[in-house]
């Protein structure tokens, strides 16, 4: 299985794809081996009006999936914040990519910033250097994804595949 | 000019599209003709994975722009409301919205409910009803759009040729 988690934004929005290889164990969860395949963000210009950042922002959505077709697209569920102009914008940004996954075809699926932290992390609220540590020592990286929010996305994309993991190994009986 | 008004949302966007004819009277605001060329509202099933509504709500948008060709997209700006739920669906069709009529070349201006139904009915607090008659008098409707909604997106598109009629006439001097 191959996940590209996305962490939406206007200004930053984070890519991490992450490959899942069953390992000689089976399939379940603790015996995956999982890769990091590429991560990084893609940013629109501070500059430009809002409806132009999200026009390129579309663009270079549709660009990455069709890159790297993912099975699967994991998209950070957005909940309302302080902020409320940064959680429209977060949201419109949440907006074209689960339509963007939709239109590539790919499978989508949607956790909330707990879940992912609870699933890498062990809990529901670690850090974000807790979160960059773990990311690290799962995908089995030299060092930790900088800045941390990089380490987010990838984040995402193992919080699914642990999670499909589990569920996989649940369903044929592998609890080991 | 030819403006298209989106009110965005998932289970039901709206649609007005209305052309500015130039009076004899001049470039004036108040001279201009206002016509409404086309209204209607875009839908999702509400049983489909909100991705892949996402996803038809795009393909339609772009249908639209497509078909319609308007100068100039008009979308509601949208405000937090009480319902966080309804509130970051709302802002996730806004996103596409925006995002369609950049990739379509139009222009893009933004409205807030109150600024419209100050254009449209003279102030901020008027109701559903009197926007729905007030667009029915200028767009000189047999009878006044039903549901009160369809009024809305027609309602946001001529705010904003009222505004650039009155922005032209200022520009020009003519101010009568």
């Amino acid at each position: 299985v191959f996940a590209l988690g996305i962490d939406p934004g206007l200004s930053r929005c984070g890519y991490g794809a992450v490959r899942a290889l069953s390992s000689a164990g089976g399939a379940s969860g603790a015996g995956r081996q999982l890769s990091a395949e590429a991560y990084g963000h893609l940013t629109t210009p501070a500059s430009a009006p809002v409806s132009d950042r999200l026009g390129l922002l579309w663009e270079d959505l549709v660009g990455l999936l069709d890159d790297l077709r993912p099975d699967v697209v994991v998209v950070e569920r957005v909940l309302f914040q302080v902020n409320a102009r940064t959680a429209m914008s977060v949201g419109q940004a949440s907006g074209l990519a689960l339509a963007a996954a939709s239109r590539a075809g790919c499978a989508v699926a949607q956790y909330s910033p707990n879940e992912v932290k609870l699933a890498v992390a062990g809990y529901g609220s670690a850090s974000k250097q807790q979160v960059q540590r773990m990311v690290q020592l799962l995908l089995h990286l030299d060092e930790p994804p900088r800045p941390p929010d990089r380490a987010d996305a990838l984040a995402l994309a193992v919080c699914h595949l642990s999670g499909a993991g589990l569920r996989a190994a649940v369903a044929s009986g592998d609890r080991t």
